[in-house]
């Protein structure tokens, strides 16, 4: 159901009251890592709650309890749960957003107040901290709330909210929170979600809108020398003793090669290559090496072929050396031998990697390499933290009603993107709720979300708005579950799923038993691996992407087998 | 001429006093890096300076000016310039020491307050701040000077003295007040000085006397990489850039291997290898591999075997790796690529090398090592600081005194050692000067300079005492000087000198245009390199050594061509 044209007239007139709720927003500083600004963070959980009862949602505040920090024991700010409808006709979704921020003085290099939003006729640039990151894109789901309320128009979609205000400071207590609404089943406010939503994150670029499916996830590793009882003057003891040092440059030497390639054997190979239809999809982006020299402010991309890079951000994994823990960092000449030094580095992992896989092969390859020094300093691998990655099916109705909400208002498609980085409640509600999760960006690649100037377009803002109206009328065009058994199709390596009929599960098998299979659709590629019986109450794509791949299947006419 | 035995009397019965008189000093807070204690370590100096003027030494303050520290202008603490005695007849000593400490307190792990000199009677051991390092040693030469004067005994030599309160903070302005005051020849305090006597060093273990008459120099450099315009996210940018740290923590893995080798082309092999004959001088040595791998606490030592690791201490170049600026350093875990790196990295070095043979052949490794990146990062090599080498001829009659000294004093024969440190005012002093300086230690290799419960054996501050007596006393054994044009023989790499007359001067020339030879003496392998004409006034030890090495060349059989 295309939205109705009343919505573009409320919108066109209450542009400036729905910029004036963000500046109200902007004004509390809801800053989550600094202690002396936790009560502000608590008054902007209350004042969001207040703006979602006036709107007619149903909350609660969920008290996540209190942590240690800088030296005190600090409430949590709360995590807001709301819902608004329940027809069992309706599709329902889960919007997730924060309403903290990361910190801001005008000292830092900020032109303007941070915590006063100012809007530049000019550029058309809406200018606080928080307006992109994350109270412009809460406040668009108000804005949406508000348009249908004052329009008597009924929400086409049932809505459920989750919002934190501590995601700027490692989203304490969340993901038990999230967990035990789950748990609670029918008593839980989060039963029957179809999909999720989350707006915390970017364009790839300031043209084009993108939808993201996916998230590297990441594993991050301490490697510790220890020998030596204390620092040692290298005056004294250079070239007497193992140093710690030198030990530890050479291990991360063997970790990563200058182009990139991550030297651990089986890491890069494990994942499956491209092939035409994804090289397309890369192809087709609204990108080039200048647009990401010049957010890394310098001339040093990794490759001219932008397909290369941006394969390497989004589909591959990657390792950063990220420094040295114990040894000399400042300023200045000191002529000591450290005799305690950790290197800290990391590897962005994309599917099929996990934290699982990843660590026996990263002990491996340094217990390998620093056997061979015949070291008298002692080696210790510490595992610091990690998670895995995420990947959701684009060809979902979440996917395909954002697409065509956003060709709709931008009469463009978007890019297809993967994030380099992680979001990790992204999977915790892929995984508790077992759902598709679509993040759709509503600021552009320049926004500076963590730094100085942070600004919202205004049309991003207001578009948005009307993307996001049009985005849940398309829901209810997404394929009409059928109630009964279905038969669920695991594609590992994409962790995507795919719900098929019993008679398209049992030929399918047929085929798997023949062989391992590639399935070419839409430029993903994806493995099948396995059948199973699901519930019916499972994410349903099959109009839009199964019956399509299993024709395109059957009439293959040759197949690569799987590596 | 031996020292006589009412010198034993005396110090036997004036023990206590010496204790005393060093705790009167070490009470003095002399703390050099800490503007709070200025006032306190030019106290110090007046008080040494008293002391110096109430022995009967004339003496000179001299104001080396201001230096900004800790965001204040502070008076740096006077060099004190003494002189005892004019006879032409005698030889004339220049004694250095500093009245400065290093910072103490007790909260550091003290057992005792380290301002108050504790004598332990159980260990014998003087606990206090500088009782080691370095206000036992300077105390050492006041007892001489009392101990003469009380017996109406004349100083066997004329006694120049050189000390300065900034040592432990850099030795600010010394360098220049030295050359200054040797620039003004005839004029100067320093006219006429034959030898010099510091004392500022250690033992190599705890059972054996040292001679030292060697120590490393050193270049220090900083690999700067920087690429991109700021700090960049892993997530986003892993993968996409060319990351700074993995260029640098390649090159740096380039310099060192992990047995202490250096891998910069042409370092290592600059050094000659040793002989025969050195090597006995290092097999001889008091020394084992558990007194390093104690002095380092681990078990840590290169090898297994203790020619190998004190050669690699003393007459090999090292190459440490000390840490990185600019990226992260602390404890926990950021996912940074950081913008601006710097691998700091030092190398010891020996003769022949310089830090002006030694730069251009790291910036040519690095140069190579980074163009096979291809990388898009730059790369900058900052040369940080440097000092060349010191070696000094064990036979000259400076060396040969106190060899007597010591033998007569504890029965048994120094060890000749070589630090692997520095002390740059040893070669400002033997450049300046241009006569031979002996590194002379009073205490032992545990005294713990710079660390908490710094102590000095009772029986090292006493018995060094009757070993100072006895160097004096001896000195005037050494060859007297024949007056007359010298011919100077220039053995290269040692950098030390040897005096010959015109006839013996010839010879050598015939034979040295000849071909280049060894020449095998007192185990210590040199080079003939040149010859020439020289002022009578020059280091002399033509009895000890030359004549020696002469006869030895001429009955040489087979003589290996240099390197």
């Amino acid at each position: 159901m295309p939205a109705p044209a009343s919505f573009s007239n409320y919108i066109d007139t209450h542009a400036d009251a729905f910029i004036k709720r963000l500046g109200d927003a902007v004004a509390i500083q809801s800053i989550s890592s600094d202690a002396r600004r936790r009560q502000d963070v608590i008054v902007m959980g209350n004042w969001l709650n207040g703006q979602l009862n006036e709107l007619g949602v149903e909350t609660k505040l969920v008290d996540l309890g209190t942590h240690e920090m800088q030296g005190q024991t600090l409430q949590l700010p709360p995590a807001i749960i709301g819902r608004l409808g329940s027809d069992p006709a309706k599709k329902t979704v889960l919007i997730y957003g924060h309403y903290d921020v990361q910190p801001a003085l005008k000292s830092d290099g900020w032109k303007t107040d941070p915590f006063t939003l100012v809007v530049d006729e000019d550029s058309g640039r809406l200018i606080g901290r928080g307006s992109t990151d994350d109270k412009g894109p809460i406040l668009g789901w108000l804005n949406v709330l508000e348009a249908h309320k004052n329009l008597g128009i009924a929400m086409p979609v049932n809505v459920r909210f989750c919002f934190e205000g501590m995601e700027e400071n490692g989203s304490e207590g969340l993901d038990e929170c999230i967990q035990e609404e789950v748990k609670k089943g029918k008593d839980g406010w989060f039963d029957g979600v179809d999909c999720v939503c989350i707006s915390d994150n970017y364009w790839l670029n300031t043209r084009t809108p993108a939808l993201t499916y996916g998230l590297r996830g990441i594993a991050y590793f301490n490697i510790k020398i220890t020998g030596p009882g204390q620092d040692l003057h290298s005056g004294l003891f250079g070239r007497t003793v193992h140093e710690p040092m030198t030990d530890l440059i050479k291990l991360m030497s063997r970790l990563v090669d200058h182009n990139g390639d991550i030297l651990i054997p089986g890491i890069d190979d494990m994942v499956p290559p491209h092939d035409e239809e994804e090289l397309k999809l890369y192809q087709k982006m609204d990108y080039t090496i200048d647009d990401i020299e010049e957010a890394a402010g310098g001339k040093v991309a990794l490759s001219s072929e932008k397909t290369t890079v941006l394969m390497g951000r989004m589909r591959q994994p990657s390792l950063s050396l990220h420094g040295i823990e114990g040894a000399f960092s400042a300023v200045g000449a000191k002529t000591v031998i450290p005799a305690k030094v950790g290197g800290k580095f990391s590897i962005r992992l994309v599917p099929p990697q996990t934290p699982e896989k990843i660590i026996p092969l990263v002990n491996a390859c340094l217990e390998a390499e620093f056997a061979k020094f015949n070291s008298k300093n002692k080696m210790e691998i510490e595992y610091l933290h990690g998670g895995k990655p995420w990947v959701a099916d684009v060809r979902h109705w979440n996917f395909e009603a954002a697409k065509k909400a956003i060709e709709a208002v931008y009469k463009k498609t978007p890019d297809y993107t993967r994030e380099g980085g992680s979001i990790p409640v992204t999977l915790t509600f892929a995984e508790s709720l077992g759902v598709n999760v679509l993040l759709l960006p509503m600021g552009r690649a320049d926004d500076g979300a963590h730094s100085t100037n942070e600004k919202l377009d205004r049309s991003n803002f207001i578009e948005g708005v009307s993307g996001l109206i049009r985005k849940t009328s398309m829901i209810i065009y997404g394929p009409i579950i059928d109630e009964g058994p279905r038969y669920l199709l695991v594609r590992g390596w994409r962790c995507c799923m795919t719900q098929v009929t019993e008679e398209e599960a049992l030929q399918l098998l047929y085929l798997v038993n023949l062989r391992r299979i590639w399935l070419p659709s839409h430029g993903i590629t994806a493995a099948i691996l396995g059948v199973m019986k699901v519930s019916a109450k499972c994410a349903d794509f099959r109009s839009f992407a199964f019956v399509y791949n299993f024709l395109d299947l059957v009439n293959a006419p040759a197949l690569p087998t799987m590596r």
